[in-house]
């Protein structure tokens, strides 16, 4: 749903009367702007607190067909170790979100091999065992899409039901960049070698290959029909990119603030403002990737990170890195003095 | 002291069997290598583990005779009703401190209007009611600048005595910018005009008044003898900055890192590795500020700062919200699966 702007001039002056020159806590100040108009829907007045609770790290793991063709340094058996390594607390998502007290929630959106476990904090909801090599045809059918939004929506919707009112999604999936990038390509009409980058690490042939397979599948969406976000996502699209879509629109209906990740969950979080542009306004930027298509993406979503360290790792490592900043936004907004409680001279 | 290499390769290595691809969470891992290197020294094996304890902010502030000139948006006596908001809990800074759990030390180096208080975090240094106008006269004497690196040293090295093994440095003092951007001219031959920005937030006019005037300082310093770190504090330094130089150079005496702030603190740790170049070892450079003579001493001091969110506050914000991602780096050196744990095929 879209915002309602209305108490946006009061939100505002509130931060201006904080004991500190005006905008000088830089892009603090904008976080906090809006978080306070988003918790400020349907309420009379202008929320004096900004409450972040049960934050949440929802990390969706997929496989994909394409990685058969050398596009990534490892191969599709490691999407399966790392869901083990995640659940076994191993891993660098793990360690933010216990340092920043971030629940974590693994869900597997169709990996090539399964897991057998019984912890609670993993999901099944898979919509096959990898997607098909969209080099050579589509990715999976309009079927699996309209599941895999409908998952994506339905784990989001249970998570705020439980209490979070912060969503972070994070993404494992070995080739999961060549797929991002081909919808990035194939949805804003950009040359598919702009949007391509080394992923965690290939060579520059391997990347040369990269560009002429996921080439392979833009030529073939664009001849097939009509621009459509849907059928770019069933041509194009990995389990965990559909239902990440689907959990970012269900955030946006609930109207849940969501730290937004590095390449992958961008491209998820563009295609989700395709489908409804009202979805941009609960949308926050953690990072600027180091991967190329996530400056474009970036762009097209006018957005502009809080961080900018490097990375290149997903997992949703840069959302659980950058939650500090909207905990300090939330504590200057709460509990900073103004000039008239301070005797401050303005 | 120049920091011993040795265990360099062996942390390098210890990073890199991290289950992630090389370089993947960039600059979290040079921070990484930087504070497990402090913490090896003097030991027989490289530190498996890092550990920050009491992570304090020692908040230096200190008034300045060329505020008497119009070259800041408020009066001198704002530096004390900033120190009691300070004290009171209701800054900026103390927000970010109690979110990160921070200790918080408040020292008078030299405010025009002292407080009265008992608070056990506040902390009499003064050098005097507040520095001469330093567009007229030196700003003060040589026997002052020994007794403020002196009485810097020793809050340093109290604080770490106590249990603190990282340090960060913040600021207060209506007109420091002025004296901080002097210092940067001067000490870097640099043109003044590069190096003076708005501070918080005055208008053009203001500004090229506020260059006339430091730039009657730096003439003044450069025509009375050969370039020198100790003469130039005395001409045109602040109190609050001559007990930071002090602070840093005590700290790179006990290797304990610092998280270095923004502009004038940054400063500060210029003219420390003036006095002695081993003190850039152990430098952590938290942000980017605003403030245009940031980005020169920063280049001099080949910094790549982890921050970069339009911040230009001051009182150590930028430092005390970067504090995370030394957590962050701590966390996944300490505790992150190797690929052999975890059984990820490399």
């Amino acid at each position: 749903m879209t915002l309602d702007n209305r108490h946006t001039s009061t939100i505002q002056e509130r931060i201006d009367q904080k004991t500190k020159p005006t905008g000088s806590l830089g892009q603090l100040e904008s976080t906090a702007l809006q978080l306070a108009l988003i918790q400020s829907q349907g309420q009379q007045n202008a929320v004096r607190q900004i409450h972040l609770n049960q934050p949440t790290m929802l990390l969706f793991a997929g496989d994909h067909g394409i990685a058969k063709e050398g596009v990534s340094i490892a191969p599709s058996e490691v999407t399966q170790q790392m869901v083990l390594n995640f659940l076994a607390g191993g891993a660098a998502i793990n360690q933010f979100c216990r340092l920043n007290a971030i629940d974590l929630k693994v869900i597997d959106c169709g990996i090539l091999l399964p897991v057998d476990t019984d912890n609670p904090n993993f999901i099944l909801q898979r919509l096959g065992t990898r997607t098909q090599n969209l080099a050579q045809q589509a990715a999976m059918t309009e079927a699996q899409v309209a599941q895999g939004l409908e998952l994506g929506g339905a784990i989001a919707r249970q998570t705020i039901e439980s209490g979070c009112n912060l969503l972070m999604f994070g993404e494992m999936g070995i080739g999961n960049t060549s797929s991002a990038s081909a919808l990035l390509a194939a949805l804003s009409q950009t040359d598919v070698a702009y949007c391509v980058g080394k992923g965690t690490g290939i060579n520059d042939a391997q990347l040369l290959n990269k560009v002429s397979l996921i080439r392979q599948g833009v030529t073939r969406y664009a001849e097939n029909g009509e621009p459509d976000a849907f059928r770019a996502l069933a041509e194009l699209g990995g389990f965990e990119i559909v239902q990440m879509v689907g959990a970012f629109l269900a955030a946006s209906e609930q109207r849940v603030p969501v730290l937004v990740d590095g390449f992958i969950v961008s491209v998820a979080a563009y295609i989700a403002t395709l489908l409804n542009p009202d979805a941009r306004d609960i949308m926050i930027f953690a990072h600027r990737s180091e991967e190329q298509g996530h400056q474009k993406v970036l762009a097209l979503l006018e957005a502009v990170p809080l961080l900018d360290l490097g990375l290149r790792l997903g997992e949703g490592t840069g959302a659980a890195l950058a939650y500090p900043l909207l905990q300090a936004s939330a504590e200057f907004y709460n509990h900073m003095a103004s000039f008239a409680d301070a005797g401050v001279t303005v």
